[in-house]
């Protein structure tokens, strides 16, 4: 396939993988990458020894490095201790990038912006993104409300406008090759994918974890703030994560304080996370749970989703 | 265009039009169908007043007629109504079809199940549904969770596994032909439009309304309780309505039950919504809005909307 990302990027196939947190180390970037993509490690939190240690992992593959920007903020070396890596991409996701567009930008590496709004597109673009990803509300793990069908048309509407040169990206939901052909129709230059990837052998995601995502339907998941209560994190309000529906949800959905504030329960969860255990952690996963029933190697993914995008582009449904 | 859908029901198109309560009256209805899709009128609520001068206004088009159905089920009268007028589509949303799928089998019209759930969708099948909508969250007015880009390609799967023969259609932010094609891709036989079709010279709706949907962004509509608490209308939990945050959301969005107890408040909501007070009632729209930019008459909002949608398949934007 060929897009303005595949061009930009020199890739074979117009697909990013998400940089998930804990889940997107550097085996899963560097298949991705392998496989035609654009793979990204989830630098998430900021951990700098885990960093180090997924770059290695990565070992020759091009790949990129996602942060949660809030976040980094609070400890920005990692963002140069990333750039010291000479990656393909800096990934940006969830708080203001402007801070840190201009040290990405004397690096000379391709700043990506994950937008939740309208709003944090324009903002994204006038800092200098280079790549604009579009994430709806479908998405695993954190994000926000809109949903994907309405926000990349409007993104690329208003970029085709104001930023002609900025590529777009839709995330959120796409798990398939209806998903990257609906993506490319709807204005997207190619597509970020997240909870299908999680699914793959080389994501670094429990057994048990995964399994419960493939049992599960895409009715079964929910926006919520517990994992956040659970963990003594202070994401800024607007933004929740999609996970699994289960037991810590069910308790405490509703009253995310509550779990704040009991010491008890906050260490089962993380027990339960250490141990991997979809009952008692949270499993992060998109509503595309419902779309996902295997755990196949990463190449198998992408080489699938790209074929069947294409034999849905040459078949033109619809088309009298 | 050429469908399952266009096939089934004789149309030129594969668009349906939302039976919008209060928007979608005969004329709106009427409208849809004479340039080439489906029109159906929103009987909503279930007022036998309104909907016998509708079906006039409609005149000799061919239409069908939607119910909101646990609000018909208090007063099932207006179905037989409905079925009286031999429509060519009865469409249920919001609540269980079963107990009315035999009376419209028996009148030989065909069944239109508007879900917001996999789940939902099962249940339309089992009990005879001929066309799934599969609504996501993103559309206007009531409904539930799920983003349109995970629900149909999910329910599309289930649908072939299980009722092959059964119709399936996309709502919910599709308001041009870049939404139409993606739903095309993303496994639909067509797509239900709302917000779009809200937007038109023949739908009933305030022009103060619909110049703040043309205002607005789609990052400014939410999905809230406050027009039923306004109303004191009782909708199961699980369904919200997508409306334009105003000063009535931002006053009442978190304590819907506030506003339920205030009678002079929902008594000035009254007022405004007799107005068509975009500041004082609420104006219901969806995400789409942000796609939304005119007023004009349904035909060429359905002519657009084809010719851009056969552009894009034609063109099969990311083919090498």
């Amino acid at each position: 396939m060929k897009t303005r990302l595949t061009e930009a990027f020199d890739l074979t196939h117009p697909i990013v993988s998400a940089p998930m947190a804990f889940a997107a180390g550097g085996r899963l970037a560097a298949a991705v990458t392998h496989a035609g993509g654009l793979g990204l490690i989830g630098g998430g939190y900021g951990n700098p020894d885990w960093l180090e240690q997924e770059f290695g992992a990565a070992g020759n593959a091009r790949v990129g490095c996602g942060f949660i920007t809030w976040k980094m903020a609070e400890n920005p070396v990692v963002l140069d201790q990333a750039l010291a890596r000479d990656p393909a991409a800096l990934c940006l996701s969830f708080g203001d990038p402007a801070p840190f567009a201009p040290r990405i930008a004397e690096a000379d590496v391709p700043l990506i912006c994950q937008v939740t709004t309208l709003r944090d597109a324009q903002r994204a673009a006038e800092v200098g993104a280079r790549v604009i990803v579009a994430q709806g509300a479908e998405a695993g793990g954190h994000g926000e409300r809109r949903g994907t069908i309405t926000l990349v048309p409007e993104v690329a509407d208003w970029l085709a406008g104001h930023a002609p040169e900025v590529i777009l990206l839709a995330a959120g939901g796409i798990a398939d090759g209806r998903g990257l052909a609906a993506a490319l129709m709807l204005g997207a230059d190619g597509v970020l994918v997240g909870s299908r990837l999680w699914a793959s052998e080389e994501a670094t995601v429990s057994a048990a974890m995964t399994d419960a995502a493939i049992a599960a339907t895409g009715d079964q998941t929910i926006r919520s703030s517990v994992m956040d209560a659970a963990r003594g994190l202070r994401w800024p309000e607007r933004y929740t994560a999609r996970v699994l529906q289960n037991p810590v949800t069910e308790r405490w959905h509703d009253d995310p304080d509550a779990l704040r504030a009991d010491t008890a329960a906050r260490a089962d969860w993380a027990e339960g996370w250490a141990a991997g255990d979809p009952a008692r952690a949270n499993t992060f996963v998109g509503e595309a749970t419902g779309l996902i029933r295997n755990r196949p190697p990463v190449a198998e993914i992408i080489e699938g989703m790209v074929a069947e995008a294409e034999a849905l582009l040459r078949r033109a449904p619809g088309l009298a």
